[in-house]
């Protein structure tokens, strides 16, 4: 006996989903065909939606619908600083410190390189031209406080420094080894206003 | 500062999933728009194809893409004996097992009045007009042999003996607390040549 092949289908792309395997597609799939379809069908149409519409910022790499995010277009921000995080969700906790106006870079990641992961795939020669468009004056780097992330701003400093831009770090008020997007708005906040020139 | 609306649906959308909160939600909707649109597209139309396709077997109320599924028109199967099981995936496990040749009635579910599945949500009436079609002469509950499992097997063993129907019961070689889908096929395969009268 084989399952309907559009059930069968369905568990099988569930295993898309990071951290999802065989048995916990299988369960996902009843469940939603048993007690939620609508959900599934708008779930559905939500990633066709995205994958169709998304693309990244050509200022500053986020997600976006446009060819320029929102923000890169918000002429109230402060074009003179520019704040490289690892990912969008850091990005939205720095934006609710209310501490921050300049403009963003998103990596999409972190230097990792026994992942494969090295500047290429964070973007970097997207960060440099960014960077160096005779506007920026300082880069604030605001990776996580990780090993990762610390080895990440190590790198970006070096290389940002020797095109003579000025390059800060977020203060250690960030907990060492916490990731951005768990820690409270007020210690990112006075992280913000300690930033020091690296 | 929002997220563009493609993401936002996307992550809303991705909470419909048993288990996935918030902070998953979003990490798996970055995941999927960074490193793997393709998968993000091909589990959309899964889903979209699922919930268009899939619907309950008239017989033996598993998913079908037809209106009787490919098993309920076996002919080398015996009518005169069904079993009856909480989901597909214990169905899939004693197929598995190579030592049943009847039909199957398939509950969607088992009895758990705390959280208001009832019978109807097990489609008792369902089954009570499949299990008195004047073929079925004993019908096997493989029920799981947890709590809920068994006190399901006890509501329909009581009704369905009340119709004048031999009922069986999975022998209890099937370890108690035990759920079908991760107990081996030799331990179900004993189980099913000893059940016994209820
Ligand atoms: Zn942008
Ligand atoms: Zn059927």
């Amino acid at each position: 006996m084989k399952p309907p092949s559009a059930l069968s289908l369905l568990v099988d792309a569930l295993r898309v989903l990071p951290g999802v395997g065989p048995k916990s597609a299988q369960r996902m799939a009843y469940h939603l065909m048993q007690h939620d379809r609508e959900g599934a069908e708008r779930l559905g149409g939500a990633l066709l939606g995205a994958t169709r519409r998304l693309r990244h910022c050509e200022r500053c790499n986020t997600f976006t619908e446009a060819e320029v995010c929102e923000m890169c277009l918000d002429e109230e921000r402060d074009p003179s600083l520019l704040c490289v995080v690892e990912t969008p969700a850091d990005q939205i906790m720095l934006e609710q410190t209310l501490t921050y106006r300049g403009l963003y870079f998103v990596l999409m990641g972190r230097l990792s390189p026994l992942d494969g992961i090295g500047p290429r795939e964070i973007h970097f020669d997207k960060l440099l031209q960014r960077a160096t468009d005779g506007v920026v004056r300082e880069v604030m780097l605001a990776t996580n406080f990780t090993n990762e992330g610390e080895a990440t701003a190590h790198y970006l400093g070096q290389t940002l420094k020797a095109r003579g831009l000025v390059v800060t770090r977020l203060a250690r008020g960030v907990p060492a080894g916490g990731e951005l997007e768990y820690v409270d708005a007020g210690t990112i906040a006075r992280a913000v206003l300690d930033r020091r020139t690296v």
